[in-house]
């Protein structure tokens, strides 16, 4: 038996809390925003993967202080966000033998938490997954759904192993990898593309995005300065698979980003973690990135507009 | 005493017919949205520059067929859409000795013009106004309210002296320009940069477009582009201009710019005409763009989420 806690249980760790406490292991949550229904009724979640189920958590919390150290897994589910700060969220409910597990989007997102607790062991997980909330503790699951998971800053360790085992276990696809900063890297030729671009003109879905040949050149080539940048950092990545996430992405029904519906509905977006991280990497090591820089710019604008400081 | 013809008298049309007609010289109009209203009661102008007046044009026509040629000045001012033929619109009221005027937006508009009418003379005019169509003939002119006015392709004759005196005598200003084209450049690098990103972001005012000092350096790069683009085409603009130009709109109040505004009443915008054409006029002089290339980009996706084709 292995306990789990969830820290920031919106709906992506609602979702994968509620896969890990479907093996019978003791999954508790830090949930704010939504204690006291979840507290009383657990979250609904209709998912096409898991079935519609409720997902009674063992213990509801208000915060991580009340919730104490003790857990075999502090699993981290909030938006990276420059006004959060990750390190004090966790720090309550972090023990001496706490593996901590980043479920989290953006690049560089791990160096903070790892410096910050440098005794324990960290794993940096990408989610691929649509899900959002749909009402106080509702959770719609809505496609995909898998995980791509591994220590950071690299390799595979038992503890990693476990924790994707008890996904798997659960029915929920995750997968391991010795480089997970370069399984970031690839995710982020999406996400810091259709992200910041789907904010852009309003709310531009993947259809939108992607109409003509034209457009389909434009996300390209801020793809392949991304891939630029991954390659000076140390995880290239190939024009092929620039290509197919394309294509894939044109395969799929029209499709809002998790940016776009952050700004449709007022919420604060991952500009930094999705984007601004892109750039500044590009900057450090001196890789020209044009384009991102435009989409960085333009999405600041529409930020400062939406939320003036 | 001379006789002119504004095609396509929307809000700017109306504004410099009414200028023009202040010095008793017969002004008539092609007008296809109000014409009923005004034939019947001319246009209603607000204006701190002219005054709160009636402009009644000499004779209102529904098109330049009804009003046939015989103009000494044709004077063009719709905007500029892939989907307008401006030489049709203007051939039935171009007889020998017209001469015609373009007071339009963009850049590199005039060549399809001048190889249309190769026997007339053509002058190039950019406006510097404020100015919308209220209602029904209903025009209100808010601020700004000049001219600059050169031959086509460079020089000033006494048809340009006698156009813009006319417009002087009437309280407009109006500088006359030997070289038309360098001046559309200078007036590309507002143009062509806060239209565009202006409708990026849903609508970006001024002070949402330069609030912090990253958001004004980078209009600042996009400025440094278009300049780039105009010394290769051999009008070159200072570095001050752009500053001084940054600096002037921040000390504007918040300003929604023309494309903006069309893009909020879903009306087409002139992206071609004013970011376009430096785009393809750089891909032609062989000067990187990468900015322009992706606002073009963006804005193109805009278009084609808000005019479907």
């Amino acid at each position: 038996m292995a306990s789990f806690l969830i820290i920031g249980a919106g709906a992506v760790g609602a979702f994968f809390g509620s896969a890990l406490a479907r093996s019978s292991e003791p999954v508790s949550v830090v949930c704010r925003s939504d204690y006291d229904a979840v507290k009383q009724n657990g979250f609904a979640i209709r998912s096409p993967l898991l079935g519609d189920h409720t997902f009674r958590p063992a213990q509801v919390y208000r915060s991580a202080e009340e919730a104490g150290a003790g857990y075999d897994y502090v699993v981290l589910t909030t938006k990276v966000l420059p006004q959060t700060d990750r390190a004090a969220l966790l720090r309550p409910a972090v023990g001496a033998a706490s593996v901590i597990v980043l479920i989290q989007n953006g690049i560089d997102i791990e160096p903070e938490i790892a410096a910050a607790f440098p005794d324990n062991e960290l794993l940096s997980a990408i989610a691929f997954i649509a899900v959002a909330r749909a009402g106080v503790g509702q959770i719609v699951h809505q496609s995909f759904g898998s995980l791509n998971l591994g220590c950071y800053p690299r390799g595979i360790t038992p503890a990693a192993q476990r924790f994707a085992a008890t996904f798997k276990a659960s029915g929920v696809p995750c997968q391991l990898t010795e480089d997970v900063i370069g399984a970031r890297w690839q995710k982020a030729l999406w996400n810091a593309t259709f992200n910041p671009i789907s904010i852009l003109g309003g709310v531009l879905d993947t259809a939108a995005i992607l109409r003509t040949a034209e457009d389909q050149a434009f996300v390209r080539k801020a793809m392949h300065e991304i891939a630029a940048v991954a390659a000076a950092a140390g995880h290239p990545i190939t024009s092929e698979l620039i290509d197919k996430l394309i294509a894939a992405t044109r395969g799929m029904p029209p499709y809002k980003s998790s940016m776009a519906l952050d700004f449709e509905h007022g919420r604060p977006m991952e500009i930094e973690a999705i984007l601004g991280n892109v750039v500044r990497t590009a900057q450090r090591l001196q890789v020209a990135v044009p384009t991102l820089d435009a989409l960085y710019a333009l999405a600041k604008m529409v930020e400062g507009k939406q939320m003036p400081r």
